[in-house]
């Protein structure tokens, strides 16, 4: 089927993305269809809210992004944002700007997407807009969460001996990011009508890359185990740059060692078919969506066995600056290294490789 | 000066733009920064969320735009849903997308037209995203605002005999567009350098359609005469498709009176200056912001030498539809007439002249 947009028109399109989002949580009292919806927050909870914007050429490219899997990660990138508050996502709203390239069809696969984030974690769909665009598809995601009174955690409060520790595995959306330009260079330059992408034993990586996941379990261990972070943001741009924001919010400094830097097999299989670095994609590489936060010492016993948690260094003061120790033991400057959507040559990179260089079609 | 917005970097960017605006809401408790922003809303009130996408090309035209209007712009006509639901505006987060045409200095205007809306209607700007662009200027915001628990007004509580109100005058915006446009085309088919476009005495048309202005102090003089709508919404497509919007969500019909249409002399002018149907662009404009609201019948003394608002109808049963009743006495059914951006072949028109044959550069 290839149904094009303006045989629908604003409203009929709206009705018919938004039909299939039945309202989940007590506090949506109002979802899509007036000119606000209403949100009735519990009492003793506070709102969270952040926005992502995603914008074709800059943050994905069609040509290797099922539209269905866009509609996951542009979801899930915003949970991933409430979580690493302390929180829990609860609504979403969503805009889209669709140019006439795309039929009906396509952007049902990206509200099919949405919903299936929308389900997984529990959240409603209660807004949005819907417009054509003269260019690209537009994709704008605001996510309202909760989160008990006074327990957001944010990235200032790091106290100096803190523990760092992450969640999971970091690089492995980067690596996933560069199989996928590869094959699609390959591919445009094969002669092979019938030519078919190589990513058998890679299926993580790309996984990592095209249909992220939130660490809403993180969040719940901690809470269970009594843990509360001292601070926490999600690993979007890259462990460097997060590692820096929570250095200057708090006042800190760090020392982070790169024996403890939690790599997948597939990551550094792909790092080294592709003659890469491999700590500087995991320190760098951006997308990971896993959780960067700090503990207080006390609370080291809680941390160091949970499961997909690792500690990766601890907290200085802010004298000592931001550092890796390397595994031959030398101190190396943690520098800003993470996506930068506005030049591919600003920042210096921390080592020789500088796994940005694509970074545009991220 | 002209600063590209590469030497900044997007913190960089995020910095410079958000560094002016002082949280003044008690509501807000930490704005732009973190992963998330961080609302306190008070116990009895429940919290609006509505959010828009305004992309270059389709919703705006930057030859004759001025990019702070266009700041202002964004914000207001979000403030105006907030109001439509019997809200007021707290909070907005602001996403943007910039191609590299634009300089840091072109965005400091887009920001500085959102911080006069924002201090002019007392609303915080709590977060947002900012990225490069391949294509245009694309700017998406999302509005909270909070409301009475259970006094949101919506779209589907108009009840039969009630009376219809609309505030302020309609059709100006529309008719501030035609002029806009007629005027950047005679500029481009111009030979003189020195050419400058004829504005005056049509400054009121202009301002309506460039600076528009959220209807606060229509919801305010209702509360304080102690009226509370059935139903309401804003103008924002054109009055007759908010009609059957409201119609439709409440399940009754209504009868408008052409003579009873507000409209501003300088709509009048401009209309007849175009050979264009007065009404038809008073019905059908669109980007007006005015209230559109029902009251019960028992209102009617309160509201019918309310400053700024007119009663132009009733409410009848679904089964009379929706009708203008012309000044002869004639019904003419009303259909969506309203800016549809995917389409401008797709509603028929209700009567010959179709003001919204330029919508898609709206």
């Amino acid at each position: 089927m290839s149904t094009e947009i303006s045989t629908l028109g604003e409203f009929g399109l709206i009705d018919r993305l938004t039909r299939e989002f039945p309202l989940v949580n007590k506090s949506s009292v109002l979802g899509v269809g007036d000119d606000a919806a209403i949100i009735a927050p519990e009492g003793d909870r506070e709102i969270l809210v952040t926005t992502d914007l995603l914008l074709e050429g800059i943050h994905f490219d069609v040509r290797y992004v099922p539209l269905m899997h866009l509609g996951y990660k542009a979801a899930v990138v915003n949970f991933s944002d409430i979580y690493a508050m302390n929180g829990t996502p609860r609504q979403i709203t969503v805009s889209i700007g669709v140019s006439s390239r795309f039929t009906v069809e396509n952007i049902d696969a990206v509200y099919a997407g949405i919903k299936l984030a929308c389900e997984a974690y529990g959240v409603d769909l209660v807004g949005g807009d819907t417009s054509a665009s003269v260019t690209g598809l537009v994709i704008s995601v605001t996510c309202l969460g909760d989160v008990e009174k006074g327990k957001a955690v944010r990235r200032s409060g790091a106290k100096e001996t803190d523990l760092i520790c992450v969640s999971g595995d970091l690089g492995a959306a980067y690596m996933g990011l560069q199989l996928l330009e590869r094959e699609n260079h390959v591919a445009a330059s094969s002669k092979d009508p019938d030519f078919q992408p190589n990513f058998a034993g890679k299926e993580y990586i790309l996984q990592r890359q095209l249909r992220p996941e939130a660490r809403k379990d993180i969040v719940e261990r901690l809470r269970a185990a009594g843990v509360t972070p001292t601070s926490m943001m999600d690993v979007s741009d890259g462990l460097s740059s997060e590692l820096l924001h929570i250095c200057k919010a708090s006042g800190v400094g760090c020392r982070v060692y790169e024996d403890r830097i939690p790599i997948d097999y597939q990551t550094a299989l792909m790092a080294e078919e592709l003659n890469m670095n491999l700590v500087t994609a995991a320190m760098n590489g951006g997308e990971d969506y896993e959780l960067l936060f700090t503990v207080p010492l006390t609370d080291k016993e809680k941390v160091e066995h949970m499961e997909g948690v690792r500690m990766i260094g601890y907290v200085t003061p802010a004298s000592l600056g931001a550092a890796l120790v390397s595994r031959d033991g030398n101190e190396l400057a943690i520098r800003a290294q993470g996506w930068n959507a506005f030049s591919s040559e600003e920042a210096p990179a921390e080592r020789e490789e500088n796994p940005t260089e694509s970074e545009n079609s991220k």
